[in-house]
C-alpha cells in the first residue's frame, strides 16, 4: 500500500463507497441423522448459474448490519430472535462480479427440528445440506463457510452453545455425538465422560430413555446454576 | 424490520450505498509506568473539535479491510507487520454526522518502547493516553474503545499473547504486572504463580535480574515448544 492517509478530510463528498451486504451461515443439527447441516439457497445470478449460496442479502439504509442479518434469517426461516453471532467481513476486491460489495457473515445454530421453511415467502429454491457434501457454492462463499465452521468448532469447545441442540433431557451417548458431528472428531467415551464430569456442569435426572431397543441409558440436563459455580471458580468450560 | 427481501436482484443497480472505514484501536503496554495506553489523534471535524479519536481512514478501492487497518497503523506509527486483529463492525445509522459510515474496529497490541510517532508525516497531532483518563472521544469511539478493550482481556486471558509485551527474559513479578495492568485486576501472586506453575510453559534462565535495589529475582522466558505440548495434550492456556 502506498501510505497515503486522508483521515485529516473534513467533509465525506468524494469518498469511495461500496455495498454491504451481509451472508448467513445457518448451522442446524439433525439429531437423527447425526448431521451438521447448513442452509442454502439457490444463486439466481447469471454468473453463478446452477450454483447454491448462503442467505444474504444489502443493507438497507435504516437499518444496523445486525438488523440485516437477522431480517435475512427471519426471512428464509420464520425464526426470530436467533442467536446470531458476527465473524469476519470479506473484502477482497473481485469478490463479487458486478460490482464491489463487501460482506460481513455471521453464523447462527439452531436445531433442525425447530425449524421450518417459511414456503409461502420464498422466492428461490432451499434446501438444507449435509456439511460434507457441499460442492463449489457461488461467490467467496466456500471460504466464508469454512471461516465460520472454525468459529463455530471453537465456540462448542470453550462454552456450552452445544446444548441448546439437544433435546431438554439427553443421554451422554447424545452428547458425544452432538460434539462429534460438530468438531469432526472421535472421542473417547471414557475420556470424554470424565471431562464432563470433572467439569460437573450437568445434572442427573430421574426418568430414563424411552422407545429403545438397548438397555435404557440415564438422562441428564445441562445444569446452569453448576455452570454459573464453575465460572465464579475461574475454571472454564473446554470440551 | 420490514421482512422484505431483495437478494434474488440480479443487478446492484440502484443498490444502497455506504462508505465504510476502518478503526484501530492501538493498545501500548508501559513496562516502566505499569499503564495500558491508547494511542488516539486530535479529530479535525468541526462537530468534534477538541476531540480525541481513534486511527481511522477510509477504505480505499483496490485495498481490502485489512489492507487499510495496515495502512492507518504503518502511516500513524511506522509499525509493519504488527498482529492486527478484526473485532466488529460499528453500523448504527447516524454515527458519523456527515453520512452513513460505517466502520470496522481492529485491535493492535504493541510494546510502547517499540513506538516511535511517525512525526515527519504527522499532519494531525497524535499521543499516547492512560486507558484510565480517557474523556468523550469522537464519533461512537468510546464504545469502540470498550469492545475492544473487552476483547484484549479476553485475548489475553486465553491465549500467551502477553509475553510479547515484556522483555525476552522477565520477572514473575512482571508478569503478574503485565496481568493485573492490562485485566483491570489484582492476582493473589501465590495464586497467580500456581497457575503459571500448572501449565508449564515458562523456562527458567540463567541469569537474574540486573541493577534492582532488592534482592534480584529469577528471570523466565516463554517457552513455545512447552506450549505446544499444553496444546497437543488437549489442555488450554488460561490466567
Amino acid at each position: 500500500m502506498s501510505g497515503k492517509i486522508e483521515s485529516s478530510r473534513k467533509t465525506l463528498s468524494g469518498a469511495y463507497q461500496v455495498i454491504l451486504s451481509v451472508d448467513c451461515v445457518v448451522f442446524g443439527y439433525d439429531e437423527n441423522d447425526k448431521e451438521l447441516k447448513i442452509l442454502l439457497i439457490k444463486n439466481e445470478l447469471e454468473e453463478f448459474k446452477g450454483k447454491w449460496s448462503l442467505l444474504g442479502d444489502i443493507l438497507q439504509s435504516k437499518e444496523t448490519l445486525e438488523e440485516a442479518a437477522n431480517r435475512v434469517l427471519q426471512f428464509r426461516t420464520g425464526l426470530e430472535d436467533v442467536y446470531l453471532e458476527e465473524v469476519q467481513t470479506f473484502s477482497k476486491p473481485g469478490r463479487h462480479p458486478l460490482g464491489r460489495v463487501i460482506t460481513l457473515a455471521y453464523y447462527s445454530l439452531i436445531k433442525i427440528d425447530d425449524y421450518e421453511l417459511n414456503v409461502a415467502k420464498l422466492d428461490l429454491e432451499a434446501r438444507w445440506f449435509n456439511i460434507k457434501e457441499i460442492g463449489e457454492l457461488a461467490f467467496d462463499h466456500n471460504e466464508i463457510l469454512a471461516v465460520c465452521h472454525e468459529r463455530l468448532k471453537q465456540r462448542l469447545r470453550e462454552q456450552p452453545v452445544g446444548f441448546s441442540l439437544l433435546p431438554r433431557h439427553f443421554t451422554l451417548k447424545q452428547l458425544q455425538n452432538l460434539y462429534e458431528t460438530v468438531l469432526e472428531v472421535e472421542f473417547d467415551k471414557r475420556n470424554f465422560r470424565r471431562k464432563l464430569k470433572n467439569m460437573d456442569v450437568l445434572m442427573e435426572k430421574d426418568g430414563i430413555q424411552q422407545d429403545v431397543a438397548h438397555r435404557p441409558a440415564k438422562l441428564y440436563a445441562f445444569d446452569y446454576d453448576k455452570y454459573e459455580t464453575l465460572i465464579r471458580k475461574g475454571r472454564h468450560f473446554a470440551i
